[in-house]
């Protein structure tokens, strides 16, 4: 039975307690947030303590394991204090909002970074996980260009987005992750962005985006990014190779689907929360972050892949910036896709 | 080239005549009608001679073929008559209004009803016959259960309902065509109707009916059948073998989807004219046509086929009656599925 | 906190026995089995006491409501029994085998008969869910029609066969809930079935059967059954209304698909396992039982409908073997749809 | 009637000579190649004259109107010719194989630019056609991201590559023309390529590309290009709006589904070629032709938009030689989208 805290009891904090509380070889017990309220209620809800200062998680010999939720700016020290305290860590995404403390975190690591987890789910989601599996199998022989489509169903608040390190740090991360999950190492990025939200425009930050990258080998992905969407949160993938395509199409709650006079097979609308959406993904990722806890192997993704996909959204904020395509600068911290 | 006269200027002797203007081999030389008007228009939208009388048709010497698409009380004598005349026969469904007629037509044809062909244009279907040769191929294994869902997008006029013959006759009869193009030659037939439309059940018609059949080599049917149906002509079909299934869905005049707020993968309606739906079938059929007036061969549907499809509606109409499976008699008529 | 006890301790005690354990109001406290091997692994999984004598159940004061999922020619004694120990009680399909064993159950409950809830899990699966209650808010008009598809993935072993009082009482007894669950009360039933599979031709059942209803207002219901289905378990509906239809396909583990050489969208393959494909539906059914078990409200469906259900079976039966459309007798028992 | 010659007895030749055989107001008069085989059996196909020198097309007083499917680096002098001979003209894209003569073409003509159509046939796609109306009347809101999929079937020959222009200008031309269609005027154009096709790569042409365009009101479009597709020519489009998605997936020869033992729903193969697939685009767009020759009203699309949509080539092809995103200056050619 692996003891485990999470710190940061906001709605990342839920889903994983959650997770936690249904896996059967693992405990919820330690619950953590300066906000005392938040840390009350989402640890009565499980019936365990909470705290207020992550450093009672870190130094709680009940706790095997953690898992962080805080604010992405508190990441890299929760992370280094956690290993360095013989905690299994796994860390919400982005790993920080600037490369140079991403690099201090993995230097740092050194070989401990094979252990600490990052919360990519969508690698985890049983769809784009089937189409992984089904590629690497040679389902369609080599695989050549890969389309992700991202759209989140309503822009955030002003706040949240002058906090949230920019559309390609905050919300291109996933996708960046993604395309690495299929293609391996990047070459070389180019961004395009625009604006639809005035809000978003006036901080300064794209809301829609469109990046290109090229693997090392030569593939090529395109990435299509909105942040908000009439239709609900639209996350589809497509994998095109030599010798057919796989893709998969939004989720809806329900398999059913309408005729009437002016149209028909209307399906019920595609989800529109990304809890819901990727319910089943965040359960399989925390099984699978349970399970290296337990068995002392290495995690994947860890943070190396969090340093990458950080790596990519800096240089897509650079092309945007610059109009021009920007190279990948050799990965001096070893890739483990 | 095959020279061609059509009788019944009305509404299917236009995708005839269309049909034959179209096909390379065919020339249409001769339209008739008893109301001029119609004869006239038809004749003179492809710049041919027109009659009134069928006996011109039939002692015409210019006349290679007769597209019989007159009122359903005519055929027989109509088909009977272009045969002695030495004329190559394709009639419109259903061969006759009763089975006696249907079977005097037959007996009296010997083996030239292998050559009278019988206008049941959904065999023709690409995706019905697309299933039927994949079948036929073995690809779903043994066929076991057929579904055939038919319903119209509108009920027609009681005038029309009123010389129709009674929906078995005039709407099923395509269906249980249908049903023995899949599972050959059918033992029982057990029916249930209803009424949703006051006009119909004023003429002692049923509206909407469901149909069983049983091969005589034990494989099931049903047929769902309504009068009209609020989203278009609703044609579909689903073959169900022992090792899978071949479907059949609605056409739709585009390929285009939408996704909005309460819903996705909307498509745009289903066809609703049952011209449109089967153009193709129409076209493929005149060409078998056409291909054995030209080779001399057999045709497949036949009269033969005309006449068991009408047993079966005959039987279909007893058994709704009376609340009873009715077995099918020995066929007398060798069948020619 | 609902304490629960199941009585049976097979596949089906197994489903209840997960979704008591997840469910926040409810607890398991009892394992009943007469194989104590069955007994003590289950209870074992869940750390709670078994035993091997029902009375054992009825007679604990620890236990507010039982599950019963025992073999069916015990359910109505269980059943008794329970009800008259003040348990609530929930009980499998069907409610017994002969339907003079049904009207002695729901007779001597008398007025708790609305509170037995019968296993009819396929009302609470989302899909079939959603379109009942968009069918009554009026979305398609006046209900009209209704096709069920439902098809196992592979047949019962023979033992299986000979104990389960044939395909209409065991398999298709669920689709008549269905029928009635759209439709209310049945007027007419007619039946036809085959064979495909000698095994369960030599115990003299079908394998195979088509089941027409129609309704006291005249709406009719198609029902196609098979014991095997190469592809899966499809489980499937259409309701066809005056002004359009809504339908519900078969539910797969993803939503990848593929596009290659010679097809395109296809899709990973239909779930298998009746487990897998209803686990929403059993979890919510059960959700429903204890909500209804906690405010003393009265459960639907109940044993009224497992009554209505099975006369449905007795009547299908009775209808394939002698060739005519049975009429269903004023139900002295009140319907609760 | 409107009197047509045809240069250019190819294959894209064969399929206008077709269309206009089957329109009621176009007449085939003339075939024009300079191949005589070619010429001959194209001519003869239809029962009409043939010519070996262009100059006999737009000398002839019987011609109203010139095809023209000659060789591109013909296009510029064969459009310039028949205009000046008093002929209404739709040439074949892309205008020209360099900027430079596009632009002569355009300034040469003035207003006569109007009045020559381009052969971009796929905005007279019914699916296409059919979002861009949709969008038009404001369905989905303000268009913000479209997503244009387009894979051909196989790669040409080595030696059609050489002449060709390059990807951009040969394959991806349409798919701009496609991206003007929707979002009018481009401001930006940013390319990249690579290549799984070694004889492409060994002609310095890339057989793979992702474009990014951004409109002069700041509107996103990404194109993704490949010379080869397993599965066949994979052609959709999404146009993503405020308030919805419409798209146009790929179209099959029939509504065949499949369910098998580890798949369901497979549709049979994506059409793989050309003329087949936009045989109705084909046909449609001569129809336009026709009716602006017979009206004398302007054609859409026209040369500027052949222009326009060879500037963004050009541009792309730079874009990917320097790694940087192209502005589209100023364009002095009046658009016409």
């Amino acid at each position: 039975m692996i003891r485990i805290a999470i710190i940061g009891a906001g709605r990342i904090g839920h889903v994983h307690a959650r997770a936690v509380a249904n896996h059967p070889q693992a405990e919820l017990v330690l619950v953590c947030d300066p906000f005392e309220k938040n840390a009350k209620e989402l640890s009565a809800q499980y019936g365990v303590k909470y705290c207020l200062d992550p450093q009672e998680v870190f130094s709680s010999p009940d706790v095997d394991a953690v898992i962080i939720g805080s604010p992405t700016r508190f990441h890299v020290d929760h992370i280094l204090a956690a290993v360095k305290a013989g905690k299994k860590v796994m860390s919400e995404k982005p790993i920080a909002l600037d490369l140079a403390s991403a690099k201090r975190c993995v230097d740092e690591l050194g070989d401990a970074a094979d252990h600490v987890m990052m919360g990519f789910n969508r690698r985890f989601d049983p769809s784009f996980a089937e189409i992984h599996h089904r590629v690497a199998d040679g389902e369609v022989g080599d695989l050549q260009q890969l389309i992700v489509v991202s759209r989140d169903p309503a822009a955030p608040p002003a706040e949240y987005v002058a906090g949230s390190g920019g559309i390609f740090k905050d919300m291109t991360i996933h996708d960046f992750d993604t395309v690495r999950f299929f293609l391996g190492d990047i070459a070389e990025v180019t961004a395009v962005g625009t604006n639809v939200d005035e809000a978003i425009k006036a901080q300064g930050d794209f809301d829609q985006v469109l990046v290109t990258l090229k693997s090392v080998d030569g593939k090529l992905a395109t990435i299509v990014n909105s942040r908000s969407c009439a239709f609900g949160y639209d996350q589809r993938l497509e994998a095109f190779g030599a010798d057919g395509m796989l893709s998969a199409d939004n989720l809806t709650e329900t398999a059913v689907r309408k005729a009437s006079g002016n149209q028909t097979e209307a399906k019920s609308a595609v989800m529109d929360f990304f809890l819901d959406r990727y319910e089943d993904a965040y359960r399989i990722e925390l099984g699978h972050f349970i399970e290296a806890a337990a068995s002392g192997e290495a995690v994947s993704p860890s943070v190396r892949d969090g340093y990458a996909a950080l790596q990519l959204a800096e240089a897509a904020g650079l092309s945007a910036k610059e109009g021009r395509t920007v190279a990948i600068e050799a990965n001096k911290v070893p890739a483990a896709v």
